[in-house]
């Protein structure tokens, strides 16, 4: 079984410094062998997944409409929930933990989705939230996770 | 068709102060003909659910687990489905507004998935995030969503 | 806590007897004191929540869509699932039995996921399937539910 | 974007026939360059996700439950649901055609949920169900698909 790692932020991108992050998340979770888990969509979701898909990563997209044909184009993987906004419970219950960037509400609602459930949350440029990791960037996050937390 | 007025906070009751506001909260939502729809459990779900019993209320409970038998003895209506934290989505969209009372990270992700979705959320002693209306009290909240806002 | 009885069937009404069969079924329930839970939509769905109002009883819609304005308008308490047909395994799960009229893939599903969870399914010309129990109509139905079955 | 053909069927191998018709349909699925996806967990689901890995494919495995730890030892993906059987909904939905072998209620409500989005639906030793193509093994099933339908 593969450990995937999750990556959760805006569908917009905002910054070019955003962008380069989220694009190097997915860079750092593929070239450690991790599986890239994310909505699948556009922003964040899509950067991450270019940065996964660069060095040969696999990606997974896990879509909230009813058809594959909204994923982002670096998706490998459409799972199609057709359960809008209720995916974000599945993306951050199949992780080992999450790396969230940027974002808004969708990306809170999965920040918060995760700590009940106990999941260890990274957050990079996030919102500041009590039991979020911060940190600058996800080879930062990766490291504490593999030195402080079991995989799945 | 009924107007809904959500209630969410922790499965916890941690003060006989939030007790008292969760418990008036779901009085004021029954005395004004709305119906309560809560995550059907224990702790400030459990409070309101009593308090629009107290007056006559109806109150639906979206219950996480596979069995009506876990709903708090308040509920009329128990939704079951079996879906964990995902049934929080359903909380906020069956709702006209929600009202955050206390909490930890299960309301917050009611209060950020109502947010998605641009339900207004009001907030008393929860979590203190932006586009969240502080008030003191539910009857403070519908007096301003009765106010400013339309019913579904 | 009040008991739900789920009416599933087809959105489209394809005779007169039929329309009869769902309205009568929806009527039988209601004057029972139990709760109609349906999918909220037209056909099938809409008869039974009318047949229910038309004695002042109480209907449930569990709705696939994002917005309760795709309720029939006999709906009393509309649950916006936005999860399209996953929706038709909380139907199922929230009630103590099912009574299924005429209806095509959907309410074949609907059969599948209530008898999966062992739930008491009557069918009235619908899909034969092993496990179902034909009768004639909703009072035939109710009467052998009431006399072989134990409420939740 | 990889395309995805689902498996379904019953949890529990029913004789030594099922077993080797399941191992086959994952294994054809894998040589011919899908994505075999399923329920994940035993039986059918079981020695289906063998059969692809017997070849090398990619196997994906949407759980029901809370947890990958119940997930069969050949899922290479495993999507944590939490959602029961409304899971059903996704397997189908994410696949370009079902492949249903055996199976009880479970298997008959993936059978109805696919059919009544549309997707192909082929039948070996299954539900006697309309609008299924009954083959005799998944070699024949993809060779329909291949011939008669587009790929999503």
């Amino acid at each position: 079984m593969r450990n995937l790692i999750a990556v959760v932020g805006g569908s917009v991108i905002k910054s070019d410094e955003i962008k380069e992050i989220a694009f190097e998340a997915g860079k750092e979770i593929a070239k450690r062998g991790y599986v890239l888990i994310c909505g699948g969509m556009s922003g964040v979701m899509e950067e991450a997944s270019k940065g996964a898909k660069s060095v040969g990563g696999l990606v997974v997209g896990i879509l909230p409409g009813k058809d594959s044909s909204e994923a982002n184009p670096y998706i490998d993987i459409p799972i199609v929930t057709a359960m809008s906004h209720a995916r974000n419970a599945i993306i951050v219950r199949s992780c080992c933990c999450v790396i969230a960037i940027d974002g808004e509400y969708g990306t809170l609602s999965e920040i918060a989705l995760a700590k009940v459930i106990n999941k260890p949350v990274f957050g990079i440029k996030t919102w500041d939230i009590e039991g979020i990791i911060k940190v600058s960037n996800a080879k930062e996050a990766l490291d504490i996770f593999e030195r402080d937390y079991k995989l799945l």
